[in-house]
């Protein structure tokens, strides 16, 4: 019998979960370590923070449909991974033992590398997790009683970008409902080198639909941005040329922003010599294993992975739900074959897959494989990409209370793009 | 019995009548002082200018329709409106006494700020008015004999942009219609910072569509420009960068050109004290109404707007139709209500509508309001917008000649663009 | 009795000898000289460089179907042509006397102007000439065992582009059908000011499609670009700004690169006082006929025609089959009005249409005339564009079996555009 203990109940963790258990023996234990209760659906995000979804809507208590599978569940945070131990300590204490770690924690936010950003003593907004989606949704209500300009965006060293355009036009959308867009004049500001850059250099014409996009919805826009500092109703922002010289200061007024911070690995693991990168990303091999710590795996956002190039100001990759996906199906198949005598041999393919949502319409893109030059590069805009996001949160959520493991982004999201065929 | 005088005969001043005429009561009198008997359609004057239409097609003789109405019509240039005698002074020496006043003279076409500007002793053609258009129409037909480069576009402080794309499109179709484009060079000069702008910072993406179409009909650009002077056959440009400084000199050879001017008030209000500001545009507020003399109210291109923000080569902001038949229903409402002992309530709503003809095709846009951020931000192309242009001409000269009072853009116009339900 | 001679037997030279042979009277003699027994369908050339063609496929031995129509047939390469003598001189001494004489000997390809370039000694690859194209074929078979970065496009004083930016969009197409166009960063290096220029300043908005595309399929670019040398890895580029100052140097890494080189007269007319200019293409006057020498006419690649306007890095005007097929008409008409002692009267219409090809779609463009401005102007993309070109090169290749003088570009290309009325 061994034990597997996956780190962390989100989008990579749960579906870590549910893939081990499939992947293991009979009289293998698999057990989930979260910080919380729940898992959240992060994709819906945006949309809790204007008020299209109550965070409720995007929750599923994990406990149930976890045994419901076999899987023992633990709700209380890790105050530190051990490795020479074999095991995770609580922050109640207690120590679980493993055979098997997958660490699938996500990111830690780091608001504090910026004054003033967040929401916790900041004066930034957030959709990073569920309840920060609440809260920027209260502020939301507050700033339409009196409203006035917006940023939204993504800071220096940030890996995720394509919520922030999300948001951006789904704020725009639910302003023009409201009729005040009027009273706000609303800036993206990010440090991508240029629009529609995403962190991937471009998805087919990403630049072209995004920035004709942002056009059509008056948003003004600065790239090569980085963030100097932000207060109560003011964004600093340095703009940079393509060398990454001083080229303008700007101080844009915001009585709402939304800034995407960068990530770094959560304390439980920084510093771990051997576990993790300088930034505290798990280092993993193409078999999702750490080279040091030949027990320890992981998925996810956690993941350490290289820029995709140089950039004035620096952006990271992001890791989008397609290639979690596969990162979870691969590292199953390498944990079943140690636990079956054999060796690793499983990889992950790392492809990206996107909706981006603006409200009654979208751009869908992807990207295989997520790092250019690309097998497969598509990009697309339409009315259609709204309806998909709705059914691919609908279908998730199913899939995470039932525990059914089937490889969704694979299977039914290329499907639905009839893309299927493509597969690089 | 209260005598509403109406100064201005054109778009907003003929609407104006029509609707004081209905919000007043019947024992008042209403007038209309002109300085000419016709009603010109401005915007089929573009069309004018190529032949595509006589100045006769486009003329409405005023005196009977707004005899049928029992509006009075007194077809005498005003030589100075005098507020604190409540008279109109006209060239002929009489003066009209008036309660309540509302100016509608347009603009001031300021040829003689830019030496060699203007058909009047300089070297360039304009579509500004009529008989203007008539004359452009006549050097075009000399100019195909012995085709050689054009120049068309908006000088520095201009405050009407789209007209001069929209000449620049006809003129490439009559030319390609004759096969004689393949002689003739197109440049388009202007002030604005940016192809599309159209002293609206934007509408949808104007920039994307309107780019794209002068590549289309290579029809090279300089923007940000200021026009130096003029010569026979040349046209002497600076251009300036984003910060105005100095960037590059162009000379133009020019056998052909038009150049919308910079507007002002009309000598009869200019340095009127209280009514006017510096460029002699008559002060409102958000009733249409003088702060300094409350009984003079003002619609159309002579009202005094802010430009929409600070651009490298000054713009101002457009009026067109739609704004001001708003502003003409608002001034009818206000006026009404003091005739009844009531306070101003009625406000304009600024909203632009712009039907840009192609010859073919077209680009459409609506704003709404005119002033970014928006509610409605609105763009499109294509061959309806040709025809759709025709319809309104029809439509809204039957409106002048019969003094129907139905607000036609806001019920006709955006019918025909399926965007009623938008409405901000 | 009079002796009309085509040098060439390429594009122009063979449909030069069948309508020379449909225009002469029945007792003169046509005679084609070629330094090939096979005409070779140039334009699939890039085809032939992926394998998507066998250099048979696109092959016609000449010898057959020009005896059919009564024209004798020389496989021996010119050595120089002697006007004064009226003859042309082969390379195994023979000398053939004309009364007539068309020059098609199309260009001679300048690789010596820079170093390390061409096929031969050099290391980049030419889809030129159909030999080129299958050495091409082979090294992209070796490249494809252990891909690397890939370097497509056309240096300083190119005057072909098309088939540069086709090639880059076939190569990508194949590397994605192989699944390793991941290993693959692709870099588009061209003399043109910008993407689209074409040599043509652009036609209907190619600019906007090009460079879409080109993001689409993730190739990058660098305009306003000098080759300084290529080494057995590496191309190394100057690029310059708008006045032609440099701007930066790029090393490009490739392990395999296809460089359209510039082109210049062939070594057989290079040198000849009246006849040629100093880069040794012929002299034409509008009838295509040699001002000095009245007895001598050129169509095709080496006629002398200037640069469309200053450009940072010189750029040539392309010549394309469409205008080619009109310079021999042309030719034909003016030779059978010499022979019957009238003066040539007829003139090419300089009209440009090409269908570039991406694999499984590709854009069109009609310029009528080729230099700008334009009486037509059109360009539009779509899977119709791959379906064209096929069936363009089936006909092409049955006319030249075939002997058909009917003017294919115009009529059958037009039509299938649907372009046909607006033939300028
Ligand atoms: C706003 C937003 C929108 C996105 N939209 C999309 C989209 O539309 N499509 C797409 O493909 N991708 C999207 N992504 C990217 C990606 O799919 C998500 O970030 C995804 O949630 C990442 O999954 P994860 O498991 O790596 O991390 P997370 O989902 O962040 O999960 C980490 C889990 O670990 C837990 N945890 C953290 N610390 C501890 C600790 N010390 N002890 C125990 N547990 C801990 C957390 O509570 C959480 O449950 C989006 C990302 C964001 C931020
Ligand atoms: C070429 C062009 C095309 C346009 N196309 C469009 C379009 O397609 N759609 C759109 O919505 N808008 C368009 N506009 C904008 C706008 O609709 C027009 O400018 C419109 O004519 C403005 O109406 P107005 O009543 O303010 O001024 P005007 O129409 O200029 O009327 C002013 C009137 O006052 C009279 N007048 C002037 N001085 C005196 C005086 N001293 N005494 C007595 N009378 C005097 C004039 O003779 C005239 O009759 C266009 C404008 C131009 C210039
Ligand atoms: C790769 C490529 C793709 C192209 N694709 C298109 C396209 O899709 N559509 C289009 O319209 N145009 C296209 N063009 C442009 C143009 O149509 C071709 O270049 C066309 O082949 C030119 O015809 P030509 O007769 O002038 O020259 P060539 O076709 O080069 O013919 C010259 C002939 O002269 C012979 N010759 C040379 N030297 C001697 C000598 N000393 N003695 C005897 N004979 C000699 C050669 O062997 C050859 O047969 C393309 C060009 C290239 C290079």
């Amino acid at each position: 019998m061994a034990h597997i203990v996956v780190l962390g109940g989100g989008l990579g963790g749960v579906i870590m979960a549910y893939e081990a258990r499939a992947a293991a023996r009979k009289e293998d234990k698999v057990t989930v370590i979260s910080d919380k209760p729940t898992f959240d659906f992060t994709p819906s995000n945006p949309w809790v923070g204007v008020g299209w979804r109550e965070p409720d809507q995007i929750k599923v208590e994990l406990e149930k449909p976890l045994a419901k599978k076999n899987i023992d569940f633990i709700p209380v945070a890790a105050a530190k991974v051990r490795p020479e131990e074999n095991a995770v300590e609580l922050t109640d204490g207690r120590k679980v033992v493993y055979d098997y770690l997958v660490i699938a924690t996500g990111p830690e936010l780091a608001f504090d590398e910026i004054e003033g950003l967040g929401p916790h003593g900041g004066h930034t907004q957030s959709i990073c997790t569920t309840p920060h989606s609440k809260l920027a949704h209260d502020a939301f209500e507050a700033f339409v009683k009196n409203p006035g300009p917006i940023v939204v965006g993504a800071v220096q060293g940030a890996s995720c970008f394509g919520p922030a355009y999300e948001y951006a036009f789904i704020l725009d959308r639910e302003l023009r409902k409201r009729k005040i867009r009027d009273k706000v004049p609303m800036t993206f500001v990010t440090s991508e080198p240029y629009i529609g850059h995403l962190g991937l250099d471009g998805v087919g014409d990403t630049k072209t639909l995004l920035e004709s996009q942002l056009r059509e919805q008056h948003i003004k826009w600065i790239t090569n941005a980085k963030i100097k500092k932000v207060d109560a109703d003011k964004v600093f922002v340095e703009e940079v040329d393509e060398s990454g010289a001083h080229k303008a200061d700007h101080e844009l007024a915001a009585d709402y922003s939304m800034l995407l911070p960068a990530f770094r690995g959560i304390e439980a693991v920084r510093d771990v010599e051997g576990l993790v990168n300088p930034r505290g990303f798990i280092i993993v091999d193409k078999h999702q294993r750490n080279p040091t710590f030949k027990n320890i795996f992981s998925v996810g956002v956690c993941v350490a992975i290289p820029p995709i190039g140089p950039t004035a100001v620096p952006v990271g990759v992001p890791k989008t739900g397609f290639m979690i996906e596969s990162m979870t199906a691969a590292t199953a198949e390498n944990i079943g074959k140690l636990l079956r005598g054999e060796e690793p041999a499983s990889e992950a393919t790392w492809n990206a897959m996107c909706l981006a949502d603006f409200g009654d319409g979208g751009v869908a893109f992807v990207a295989m494989p997520q790092i250019p030059p690309r097998n497969v590069n598509w990009a697309a805009d339409g009315k259609w990409v709204h309806l998909a996001k709705v059914a691919f949160e609908r279908y998730f959520l199913g899939k995470v209370r039932s525990g059914n493991t089937e490889p969704y982004y694979e299977k039914a999201v290329l499907k639905l793009l009839g893309l299927e065929k493509l597969k690089a």
